[in-house]
């Protein structure tokens, strides 16, 4: 194969903006060969590619080699194991299903590894995230003590909720701030400091807008190192915060407003606090900023990479199978609101889809 | 009464301090006549004014008019109580006890109107935090949202906690961070932002330290208004960071590295949130920098405040009285760690003095 045919599933804000980075040729080796949607008048733009009303028939057309697929959450399990089994490569957008259960049954269609299975976590791709991920991973922080992430920035006006039935409620999202604004902001942050083993949740559900899902979210986290975690996310407070900090071993990193900076301890705290004579004394440390400009490729680079990894075998940036562990971690914060005590991971991911069931079930907007 | 005759009781790091300024002629209408130490070396440099070893002398000697009281944390009750009773203004040191039933003996003895009790917050003083509070009373900042403060910069090497064999201890301080750095801080969120309903309590004991209290905390809290907050402390960060954020309805205030920035909406966000038509829109709102140059009168400021409430009447900038509520927030943190659940405030200060006393009793450090 020389290049990939793709076909694109739901065609709303998402597929579209999927689609106009393909026709205008960001990625090589990529040919947008087929779209679909059940809703005929977003399909008028595409009268030069084949359009299909139902994702099943484009999937057994012979017109694609792989999917991405960008309909509403729920429906990507479906979807997925469709498309897998019917031998294409998919990629997925996030969150890549809406509970835990839904991700195993998605991920366990995947048996064959010549099939390339990837998720759309395009903020991967970001210059920040990038250079967090290499501190971490070469080992320049040491060991992590504490995390925090300040996620407030999604601010949304109760015309936003009002704009669409299905929007935040239990059937429509299977949640709201956690599973609809942050799974971007949840996968990095393990992707970077790796999953938490017991999550405190602290949601408000219906806090600031008249919706029935979480909209206030803070959760404390306890890492297998000691290590301790703050994620605090919502959609109710204008201008709201965008701001990471990790505590480590070997300092400090803050990345907020663009900027990202490691205040760098010449000596180690754990080797600095026991060494150090004067009770007052603390390490000194260096001001180090690290440019990260521009957003890197985004989605169009994960597309890419998706592409490379079909033809040539590259690594995933983001494989599908990791995409679990962001609805994991919303799942467990959700699950301990509602049960009022802390979630031990890993999550019973049936327990979880039988507790959303009863939300749904019993929800008058269902 | 023209001038205030003060003695000083506990002449360690804080009470020279508090000599100092006082010989300086920081305040005015003050006159250091007293000073008491059970230590005799401490009264060295004390020669050309009254020395005691024993306060309960001092404060009968009919040399002194007020008492500072700037010793171990645990005997400010009974030296704040006999004081009191004996007739005579008290300021004292921060935390004005260790736990909140002794809070409460210690207050009960101030029964005569006529006698000033201050307590020594002096950074009530600062002009980022008396900027903040004039943002809050005078409505600036409308309902507040959410509050967060990350005070992690109290970093303490081994030696420090080797120094003492009180030190860090439940029978010598009754507590670790909490009680020993954070009490400005605590007092501060609180005299800025009232006291929580509801505290879920996250303690590290000598998480980072070879120490038997605690060294890494997380608290979330929950307001009477529907506010969360997040208060975070240890000392065993380096660099660590100290950082005031304050979500409220008519934008976002942060304090750090001593700038203190003001987000403004130009709408409030509770009205913007209703009247909005657009799904993805957001107030606009200005980037407002607040001067908060200079540290404040700091401890002097305090001092000053004291004697001119004693000859003048003015009102307190941190009457003792309202000491008691850093303590109780302090003791309900780590109660809700030790009993593994929330704790609704207001604590039950009999109970936990119970608690602490078991700590203590079963502590191979008492």
């Amino acid at each position: 194969m020389d290049n990939v045919r793709l076909g694109i599933a739901g065609m709303g804000v998402m597929g579209e903006m999927h689609a106009a980075y393909l026709r205008k040729g960001d990625v090589k080796r990529v040919e947008l060969t087929a779209v679909c949607d059940s809703d005929q008048s977003r399909l008028a733009n595409y009268s030069d590619i084949k359009t299909f009303a139902d994702t099943a028939d484009m999937v057994r057309s012979g017109e694609i080699d792989a999917l991405l697929i960008a309909t509403p959450h729920y429906s990507h399990t479906t979807l997925g194991i469709d498309a897998l089994e019917q031998g294409l490569h998919v990629l997925v957008e996030k969150p890549i299903s809406v509970h835990k259960a839904d991700c195993e049954r998605l991920i366990a269609a995947h048996t064959n590894p010549k099939q390339v299975f990837a998720a759309m976590f395009n903020m991967r791709t970001g210059p920040a995230f990038q250079k967090i991920k290499m501190l971490v991973d070469e080992g320049h922080l040491g060991e992590i003590v504490r995390t925090n992430w300040t996620a407030t920035h999604w601010f949304r006006p109760e015309a936003y909720y009002a704009s669409g039935g299905w929007r935040a409620t239990w059937k429509g999202e299977g949640g709201g701030v956690l599973l609809n604004q942050c799974p971007h902001q949840l996968d990095l942050f393990i992707w970077l400091f790796g999953m938490p083993s017991r999550v405190h949740g602290f949601c408000g559900f219906g806090a600031r807008h008249n919706i029935e899902v979480e909209d206030q979210v803070t959760a404390y986290l306890e890492y297998p190192n000691g290590a301790t975690g703050v994620f605090i996310a919502g959609t109710g407070e204008a201008p709201g915060t965008n701001r990471l900090e990790v505590a480590a071993d070997a300092g400090k990193v803050v990345y907020e407003n663009d900027r990202l900076t490691f205040t760098r301890n010449e000596v180690p705290t754990s080797t600095f606090t026991k060494t150090s004579k004067k009770m007052f004394s603390r390490p000194d440390f260096w001001n180090v900023e690290i440019p990260v400009g521009g957003v890197g490729g985004q989605h169009a680079e994960i597309t890419q990479n998706f592409v490379d990894a079909i033809l040539d075998g590259v690594p995933l940036t983001a494989p599908a199978e990791e995409g679990i562990k962001s609805v994991e971690l919303a799942n467990a914060i959700i699950y301990s609101e509602l049960k009022g005590k802390p979630v031990d991971l890993p999550l019973d991911g049936a327990e979880y889809e039988a507790e959303l069931q009863r939300l749904i079930d019993e929800s008058p907007r269902s």
